[in-house]
């Protein structure tokens, strides 16, 4: 055992030990085969083995129906939000956005250098986001070409809970930040997507999950990289993937399987943030968790302390305990401790453990 | 020591042993951190280390002019096909393309659904590309955005020696095969590109090297993620990067430079492609080499045997050996032995060795 961090970084992430364990062990020697998995090509068997169990994971793990695609992709969710209006939006028509944070402050901005986009909603007040929209906060187009959220919102801590109903609009939803952390009905989605380094693998591949209808009626008159089609039909690997960053999509996903699932990571979830919550809700004069109850995410608590002073001293005392990643954004400031999947309960204890301390401390 | 296959794959290619070795080393524990370099936030100071090292080798390697920018995107060459166009084509320009190869003719058809292009010449005689383009061949435009080209190709196993003189159309060169294989003059370029997987590292990363007038000229009509400027002006760090493809690519570049750089690997790939060429011109009559002398590649060195049963066996004697990789494309037949960078002088040594055995035997 080596002497791990307490990771809480909002991503890259941390990753099971146990993924990274396996990748150092057969790092300049894959399957016997004299090479490293980086050195295969993306062509051959063994490569290919790899590649195939990392498409099959994402989709038992999320129950994808058969009328969805899973594809591999690189550049991140910054990509998407590029590609989604460029395949999905044509002249005349219109997308909608909702804006709960940053992220989908910066989709909304990239559709509109493509095409026609409109908020439907957003909760952003002085500068701030605390919660998610309600139903009947949302005014949607019925003509939409799409309609874009942000399930969980890293800076401001929110999280979607029940997703909106869009009705026949297909709901585009960017889950960089909370894929696979439960369970989720994929058939009511047009297109998920989700940079990997939060719950999935490493920085460098994005996963894609898009309706077969929305893949096929996509435009062709875009360059053939931008394409969701030219990925669909050669099984993501119409040029040279990032083979390595597969690779280890498939080493976390192997011990989320193992886990127990999306089921087994919801409840996990759950756990680790009611941990924090809790220490917090006991004292709401000494942390001030900004975020409505019902808006809280699973994935990424924020707070703050009385004063900035005592931010950076508890910054400062959390890192002597080894705990890392702990600052907030530095658009928002305040404190945030991001629990992703692979984010031990251990780690979590010790930190509800230190919030507890750190109270009695200087409250 | 492993047992290290002869690894003769086109790309993912092979990497120095000793950059696998590092990375096997300190996987699980990056410089003591507690953390694998994977797990740790791209806005921190041990990833950010790597990454401004890994920035600075590109240019010193390479001897980067201070009029040019290094860039690390994703996407591969594929992506700069749309890329290039869509930064550097206006309405009422035309682009220039010299057609070397599939991967030429794949970016031409990339640029015309982005705007103007137009052949400016093409080697391809009866589907098959056997030479590069003399000065003299070349219909240049005068007033053409840029012209591009392909420098190494690795289908048809042919290489500009001398390159082309586009007086002041910025020429734009995808390396993807053969960057850093020999010095050149960057001042030269205007866009440099390439895919990092044959000599530069794993796949999941794209070096570029921009004049800084280009990035800046660069077109505002497009979406952010696809300039140049946005990641131009911010290091490369715009959005989170593809951390560990790039850790990967320093080990890679950091054993280059302790071999010593350009020239010392000019030198090398000169001697390994000399040691096959010379082997199989000492008997044309068993081996063919389609391409014309002087266009030879020192990268993707290709032939033919007199029958495709004698090919197949070939291919299966070799992987006796532990020789890999050495079946040709796909869409061309025949065999390739790809000796980029990292492939092993003995590795080579044994390749010409059989192949001159097999003769003996077969011939």
């Amino acid at each position: 055992m080596t002497n791990r961090a307490m990771n809480f970084y909002a991503g890259p992430a941390t990753l099971p030990l146990a993924a990274l364990e396996r990748a150092r062990d057969e790092l300049v020697d894959f399957d016997g085969t004299g090479m490293s998995i980086m050195e295969h090509s993306h062509r051959g068997p063994s490569y290919d083995a790899v590649h195939s169990e990392a498409l099959s994971l994402v989709r038992e793990l999320l129950e994808v129906p058969d009328t969805h695609r899973v594809l591999f992709l690189q550049g991140g969710a910054r990509h998407q939000f590029a590609m989604v209006p460029l395949n999905l939006l044509r002249d005349g028509q219109s997308a909608d956005y909702v804006d709960t944070g940053s992220w989908s402050a910066k989709a909304l901005g990239e559709a509109k250098l493509v095409g026609e986009a409109r908020l439907a909603a957003s909760t952003k007040v002085d500068g701030v986001y605390t919660r998610i929209p309600t139903q009947s906060d949302l005014d949607l187009d019925p003509k939409a070409a799409y309609c874009h959220i942000t399930s969980n919102n890293t800076l401001f801590g929110t999280q979607w809970h029940d997703y909106p109903d869009t009705g026949d609009v297909p709901l585009v939803a960017d889950m960089t930040s909370d894929l696979l952390c439960r369970p989720i009905d994929v058939s009511k989605f047009g297109v998920i997507f989700a940079g990997a380094q939060k719950n999935l693998g490493p920085a460098g591949v994005t996963v894609v999950i898009i309706r077969e209808d929305l893949v096929e009626g996509g435009r062709t008159d875009i360059p053939q990289v931008l394409r969701y089609k030219s990925f669909a039909d050669k099984d993501s690997l119409w040029n040279t993937p990032p083979t390595f960053a597969i690779y280890m999509l498939r080493n976390t996903l192997a011990v989320a399987k193992e886990r127990g699932g999306a089921r087994a990571m919801r409840a996990a979830a759950n756990e680790r943030s009611s941990m924090l919550y809790d220490v917090m809700d006991a004292h709401p004069d000494f942390f001030r968790c900004p975020v409505e109850e019902e808006s809280r995410s699973i994935m990424n608590v924020v707070w703050r302390l009385p004063t900035e002073e005592l931010e950076k001293k508890f910054l400062a005392e959390a890192k002597e305990r080894n705990m890392v990643g702990l600052k907030g954004h530095r658009s928002v400031g305040g404190l945030r401790a991001s629990i992703y999947n692979n984010c031990e309960k251990a780690w979590v204890e010790a930190l509800a453990g230190f919030l507890d301390e750190f109270r009695v401390a200087n409250g």
